[in-house]
């Protein structure tokens, strides 16, 4: 095991110590213009739709080049103006005081600086002002969300979250699985053995996973998405695959909303155009496919209409312009059924371990 | 630390190898009514509505008497009596393969053997006729919920599941939590420094707590439910309670369907009425309550039409019969408002740790 440590710029540490910088800078221009006498004020790219951008080179959504600018001088902007001032102040807070908090805390503590926000929505589009601002994700500043998801396998990492700085800790010691949390979100990846990422929808198989030691006979990390991947996740998984160099596989339920698991794991979502770092563009979907549904007669349901709906929508969505994805969306539209992953168990319960995911794994090497 | 490791019949391994035991035993049966030329035939409790009995001396919901019978030579019941035969048959090969599944996959799996369900809400009601045979919660047999939630604390376990045998395991590893799944069920446990348990709905607070070290200054073990506690962790919480004598105290949100999370954890379901050892009546819950609300100023949420339609059927329930919850009820009904966990953050993002726990741990105590 060769190892790997080092602080890289993929890493959230780093990431971290490069958000507290960057509020601080933003908070010098805000006073260095005041000290000109000007009216302070921000720019930042806008969101609105017509600025967001499917960029096929870096294979995610960007914002295009319009900007918006909020100043104090106008007496409309000064609300929006002074709620992201606060809280850039209050991010600031949150990194040199080491705390974590979330989207809904963020709401609530206001309270506690008399700042007013008319509701949750109103501080949510403000920290997403914040991410466009400084260019970094909310969990650089220390705002995680509420889910978590879980990491299972060889691989060694070093802690640097008070109370554990420089601890080792890997991640087979805990046979269910090890909850992806700002701790390990902030660690540092040392070493690993392993030579590839599965990244895993349902409980149920990742548990099946571990249990039929997965981890040794395809030397993997296991990660578990817990359905869609939570943000703290796809950053996680991006890691893992860009300091570790791992190639990351996923695995999904054989429906449209499987599939758009594993696209926002490759390709992001509209809603971070914003941001860079969360999408794993190499990362591959590896089934459950409409044509494995085919392929190996697998037990269905058939699909709703709002699972027709949906997949209207992604064969427009240009995320799916390549091939491979716009055959299975044509296949699942032909078939008009749907299959999850535990079909398999139809075959006994380890085939899907001992024959579909070896098949697999060769098939979209 | 005094070491508290035992198998006890708490434990979930005592109850797994119970399970193993009543399965064969159940198959015994079977085959010994068929020696004597009679139709096999199997009794047990009905789960019909009018069975259903809140015990105030259990403080649960129990079967009454009524039984029914299925037997072989009941044209009618031949379906549902082969599928409970081979779901016995199944569970069987699970506990004694160490193989864990979940309901999803037992329905698939028939498949395998040709059994026929027309679809999945009829096998999962087969598990649960076949837990109310043998008395033991699907869990013992090795059939495992999807959903996972965490633990984090000074608690030392020792794992007996394949690969980890007799390897220990301290709660405080991970600062993230480690996950509850079957390695964890099925685990001893050997020693704590803890002296109460606190249970917490919401994945933020969790964290929160674990950052601002309440395991070391309230002694206690953190529990995060992840929102309706998996059966597996109610389990683990009555374990926590009954092996290691540790009190239990419940924080969720400060409405209808926050208390009723405390509540099931407490009383546990009219749906479970035919188990044991999940629930834990000396639980507290510990807050948010609707006089909390009131109290601490919190800032609120209106209540829905779902919230007061909920709080009426919560009135009529007989687990809300104790004076507590009445006035919780009605206060909640008084005051027409509901407020979350983080309300908090509005006094600061440690005052819940700093003010609010160690009050409301006294108060319930």
């Amino acid at each position: 095991m060769e190892e790997k440590k080092r602080t890289s710029s993929e890493s959230a540490l780093h990431k971290k110590m490069k958000a507290v910088t960057d509020l601080k800078t933003l908070g010098e221009a805000l006073y260095h213009q005041i000290e000109q006498g000007e009216f302070p004020w921000i720019k930042m790219p806008t969101r609105s739709i017509d600025n967001i951008y499917y960029s096929p080179e870096l294979r995610q959504y960007i914002l295009g080049e319009r900007r918006v600018k909020r100043s104090a001088r106008n007496i409309r902007h000064i609300r929006p103006f002074t709620q992201l001032v606060w809280t850039a102040f209050f991010a600031h807070q949150l990194s040199t005081q080491r705390k974590t908090s979330t989207l809904r805390d963020v709401y609530y503590s206001a309270q506690a600086y008399e700042m007013s926000f008319k509701d949750q929505s109103e501080s949510d589009n403000v920290i997403t002002d914040l991410e466009t601002v400084i260019g970094l994700a909310r969990e650089d500043f220390n705002v995680f969300p509420e889910e978590r998801s879980a990491v299972f396998g060889d691989l060694t990492i070093e802690y640097t979250v008070p109370g554990y700085e420089g601890r080792r800790m890997n991640m087979t010691s805990h046979p269910d699985g090890l909850m992806i949390g700002p701790a390990l979100t902030y660690s540092e990846l040392v070493k690993t053995s392993a030579d590839k990422v599965i990244a895993i929808e349902k409980g149920g198989l990742f548990t099946r996973f571990i249990e039929e030691n997965v981890h040794k006979k395809f030397n993997a990390l296991l990660v578990l998405t817990a359905g869609q991947a939570p943000r703290a996740t796809r950053h996680f998984i991006r890691r893992l695959n860009k300091e570790l160099e791992l190639p990351v596989y996923i695995l999904t339920d054989g429906d449209p909303w499987g599939m758009h698991i594993a696209m926002v794991i490759i390709s992001g979502s509209a809603n971070a155009a914003h941001l860079r770092g969360l999408a794993t563009p190499d990362a591959k979907w590896s089934g459950v496919w409409a044509t494995d549904i085919v392929d190996y007669k697998l037990p269905t349901d058939p699909l709703t209409e709002i699972d027709v709906k949906r997949l209207h929508e992604l064969q427009r969505d240009p995320r799916y312009k390549a091939k491979l994805w716009q055959r299975e969306i044509k296949t699942f539209m032909k078939i008009r059924k749907k299959a999850e992953q535990e079909a398999f168990s139809r075959y006994g319960l380890t085939y899907i371990v001992d024959e579909y995911l070896p098949a697999k794994l060769e098939e979209t090497k």
